[in-house]
């Protein structure tokens, strides 16, 4: 299943996009118990499949059967919303954690000459970073070196803690792709690197979130990033020198990781501040990433206004 | 206000303590709407003073004042709860961010002989580390360098984007204490702390948010902690290099700042890796912490199984 959130007016809600049609998982499964008979359908769909994605994950496998299900009831029963009509948000609005992974790929390890390393380097981004795949990449004042990095990104579906290997995909919800945009001034300012990876905006993350069930190998994937046109990276996911099994159970050692976590894996060579000569971003340039049987992540940078007005705190 | 979040039974809600009593801020809240002759009190006070605590400092100023009245209301009512009946939990449980700053204190810096830093070096931690203050510290085998970190920490309570200085005060909402507990040798396995600073329970934050109209200067609280009674850090809050002016000047460029969010100022010197010899915390040790004008903040060390079992996702 391609797992998105949509937006119609001001409701942001979890669905499910089969070729162009988008239908609302909630909905479709009260109307598929309504069908059914089933008493008290909106109560039994507010539980097992609610409109929220990191609520419907919570649920497990089997919140995820009840979703397929309303799936199949929608499209028999043209219970579908033309894609044109909606608006595609990040798959994951608001994540406990985003933990991104440096120095991941092994052979642009060792083009840089660089040994492999023995523990993963583990960085953090909050969520205020995140959108989707139809928002802009905003380039504020602040930085002059905004930069691209095509990331993998694996979703925790399950609560986990101290798991091994041989479980860790019964931990994952599912794929998507993360830009892991970066201000390298700011990141480059002090010896932490966070200052340089929060930037409001800077995680555009999507189109949507593949379950598992869809990629039965997830180390095998073509994972590419062009800036208009041109390619600038491009690698495999085979050359994760820390892979999805390893990162579960690395990380679940330290945190533990909840339904909505996104782990982005790190990023191929090919990077802005590492080109001679380095080029960052510009207003007006198209970032798009590609990765295999996930899709395509393409997002356009554009300046923000110097003082950005501030906002109400009212809801 | 020194607001709250108690526990009773499995219910945590937003709470003040007045002395050794607790208050219920939505339910006095409820009651005295209610003593008032006021229709859909439950509905008003659901939108005036919500049970919990990010969203009550949502409701800015406005809700701040109506809690207080409910404050009153308790108090002369007798709707108070005993202390010794409930658990005081975290007062913010699920902040957005946690924002760490390094290296801030200027005696330490200087007697260490570096120079002033240019920016704060900023760091994060995830919301899986926070505990209350009658929690243990979570001493897991992952680490055997667990060491503490007396910080002042302060609450937003407006979202804040690109503020000035001079206006700083008016997005923070009050001031608690949080231990910055940090795995050394996880901090440094790599060249980013990540892995170090988000063991789960790694953040104990309380006792209570002190609200700021009852610390009308943030720059002169002596701050110190003691491990078994033993003094190991002192210092005044005098001696920030970034003040909380400053650090939200500072950080509301980078990234917009939510109601709820934490952010921690640093820690003076006096830190167990710094200590010839050095000197790391173990099971049963009592770590204790006191800002003036907010309280003590006072934890107990406590050894965790090599496996924890994984807790089911069931909510």
């Amino acid at each position: 299943m391609k797992m998105i959130n949509y937006r119609l007016g001001d409701v942001v809600r979890a669905g499910c996009i089969v070729d162009n049609q988008v239908i609302d998982l909630h909905q479709a499964y009260v109307a598929r118990l309504r069908a059914k008979g089933c008493p008290r359908a909106e109560q039994l769909a507010a539980a097992l499949v609610p409109p929220n994605t990191i609520e419907l994950l919570e649920g497990g496998e089997k919140s995820l059967e009840e979703a397929q299900k309303a799936v199949e009831f929608a499209l028999e029963n043209g219970l579908v919303i033309d894609r044109a009509n909606v608006k595609i948000e990040a798959p994951i609005l608001k994540p406990n954690k985003i933990v991104c992974v440096g120095h991941n790929y092994r052979e642009h390890i060792l083009e840089m000459k660089r040994e492999l390393p023995e523990y993963p380097v583990i960085f953090a981004k909050f969520s205020n970073t995140i959108i989707g795949p139809e928002d802009n990449i905003p380039l504020p004042p602040i930085t002059s070196q905004l930069d691209y990095e095509a990331e993998f990104a694996f979703v925790i579906g399950k609560r986990a803690r101290n798991v091994k290997q041989a479980e860790a995909l019964e931990y994952v919800a599912g794929y998507t792709i993360v830009n892991d945009v970066t201000a390298r001034d700011l990141q480059r300012r002090t010896i932490q690197w966070l200052q340089g990876k929060t930037l409001d905006g800077s995680a555009p993350m999507g189109p949507w979130l593949v379950t598992k069930d869809e990629i039965p190998d997830p180390h095998s994937l073509e994972i590419s990033l062009s800036v208009n046109g041109e390619e600038r990276q491009r690698s495999n996911t085979k050359n994760l020198v820390f892979n999805v099994h390893y990162l579960v159970e690395f990380l679940s050692h330290i945190m533990t990781l909840e339904p909505g976590d996104v782990i982005c894996t790190g990023t191929p060579g090919g990077v802005g501040v590492a080109r001679n000569p380095q080029v960052f971003l510009q207003h007006g340039d198209v970032v798009r990433i590609e990765v295999e049987r996930i899709g395509v992540l393409e997002n356009r940078v554009a300046a923000v206004p110097s003082q950005v007005e501030v906002e109400s705190s009212c809801r």
